[in-house]
């Protein structure tokens, strides 16, 4: 089969070539899938550059989502009922060692969801890491009866999940981006709270904004130094959740924030918020977002790009990623 | 009366003068303090940087710690009692406008704490911030059941106590030093697990403990890269508590660390801590930490210094914390 190979965690265009390798054997609990589509997320950009929770050993495919057919199921009561099922799913997990960016993947029965009929592929091949970690920071967001959210990298595909959730469950978002067009992107959606991090009067803005609100929690995708002011703006005994690492820098926190403040920097993870939840919590929750994939949980794609040319589709992502994900089509 | 002055928040020597001002009235639970001593830590440093919790108005008496003999007392059933009374007593509070450098100061009087026969006004002048301090952060370690504990700034006085806390309560603690000789210090002191951050195989060795003996909870009075440092050597769901910053710069976190390990930067404020408890609670804490002072909490001072000469004995401090506590004597 045809796959993407990744040759080093160095993030370099050379380090991606494409190649002709073995389909693999589903083992026990294990699905083989015939990929339909394939996501690029920025988790896979952090994956490929070896920044990631887990590195898998090289020559790695790499692509943690996607969707296909199950063509072949290894022993075990969930692979079997899978079999020749229309699947979204996944493969951001160190027990998987092939990726979704190939003709073929084998992948644990745990991480497949069957696909409702009103849900086609395109959009199954998106359904699990944006739709789920927006729902899952909605979910801390409520569960711990926060007035207000404010998150950055808001014009994002998974930002602007969060906004529309946060106007279905009536909790107001404050929405921070770093571009005039990215602002008016958002004002053309509806929004009422945007921020823009490159303006002067930004911190002071924010700061009013998360006061006003009371929002206590956050998300944050971008780290670095803008971790730092966000915990600043926010109010007393605040907690700040980072998903993500755009800047690719540390997240940053005033020890005043710390100290004085009672504010708190923590991580929020998929994968591992997924592994807490019980099977049935996990069968409702697919359950609940294929509902909502059509409106609230759409995602805007940009471009489908043939995986021999995934070189090319990884540079456009990088370039824009507020324009849609580009889907890899094998 | 003769006291030192804040003349504004920016840490140049000119910035502090002794000045004559008036001897301050007690109010509704206050009292007048006649000073026998006062120390310099670190959050005064942090204070007269303008990078405390909080600003004083200017001018302003710093001076957060120090001991003394209840010499007036406002309405009150509390300060009435404390008349006449040795005392060690704290001004770390928004609510007090003075401070402990000058001759006299009125506090709150449930920030004081009536000294027992073995306790003298010296030992007292430095009863509050470190040995409290170091008992409160011992206590968030027992109370979350952790194994081990890792802390930074190890030689200064109260890592010095987090040391002869640990070996009380049988709990191992990992020691992060930055210089040579605060490695041979705490070798003399008997302390077992000694890791000198400035030496190329540090990163490595500090993992290597932390996971050996399960340091789940951190206590880090650095800052900067050095929160990251010791979060990333840490093991999964660790919790690192900042409560100092002698780097001057914000604390950083890998925001892998946050994502993938479930790992948390906190904050540590003694002032919140003891808000948080009971008056008895309180009282059964001053009790328990006079029992101590003697031996674990013991201070060792490396000057006295007379108040009028306040500015020379900040930069004698500031060089060398490591060598014990100044006195400033009214």
């Amino acid at each position: 089969m045809r796959a993407v190979q990744l040759l080093a965690y160095d993030g370099k265009p050379e380090s991606i070539a494409v190649a002709e390798i073995p389909v693999p054997r589903p083992g026990p609990d294990e699905v083989l899938v015939r990929v339909f589509a394939s996501t690029i997320n920025p988790s896979d950009l952090m994956f490929i550059r070896g920044l990631y929770g887990f590195k898998k050993p090289l020559p790695a495919v790499p692509g943690f989502e996607g969707s296909g057919t199950v063509v072949e199921a290894g022993t075990g009561l969930m692979s079997r009922f899978l079999k020749g099922r229309r699947i979204a799913c996944a493969a951001a997990d160190p027990k998987v060692t092939g990726g979704m960016w190939a003709e073929y993947v084998v992948t644990l029965a745990q991480l497949c969801v069957p696909l409702r009929k009103n849900v086609d592929l395109e959009q199954g091949a998106a359904l699990l890491i944006n739709p789920m970690t927006a729902w899952g920071l909605m979910h801390e967001a409520r569960r711990g009866r926060h007035r207000a959210v404010v998150q950055t990298a808001a014009a994002s595909a998974l930002g602007r999940m969060i906004v529309r959730l946060g106007k279905r469950f009536s909790i107001p978002v404050i929405n921070v981006v770093r571009r005039a067009e990215q602002v008016e992107l958002l004002r053309r959606l509806d929004v009422e709270y945007i921020v823009n991090s490159s303006e002067p009067e930004f911190d002071n803005r924010l700061r009013e904004l998360c006061h006003q609100l009371g929002a206590s929690i956050g998300f944050d995708a971008v780290a670095g130094e803008m971790s730092a002011r966000v915990l600043r703006a926010q109010p007393q005994g605040s907690r700040l959740l980072v998903y993500g690492a755009l800047s690719l820098q540390p997240s940053q926190a005033d020890p005043a924030s710390l100290i004085f403040e009672r504010k708190r920097l923590e991580g929020f993870w998929l994968t591992a918020w997924l592994r807490s939840r019980t099977l049935l919590g996990q069968l409702r929750l697919a359950r609940q977002i294929q509902e909502l994939l059509p409106s609230d949980l759409k995602t805007d794609f940009q471009a489908k790009v043939p995986l021999q040319e995934a070189g090319r589709a990884l540079q456009q992502y990088a370039a824009n990623m507020t324009a849609g994900k580009v889907l890899l089509m094998p």
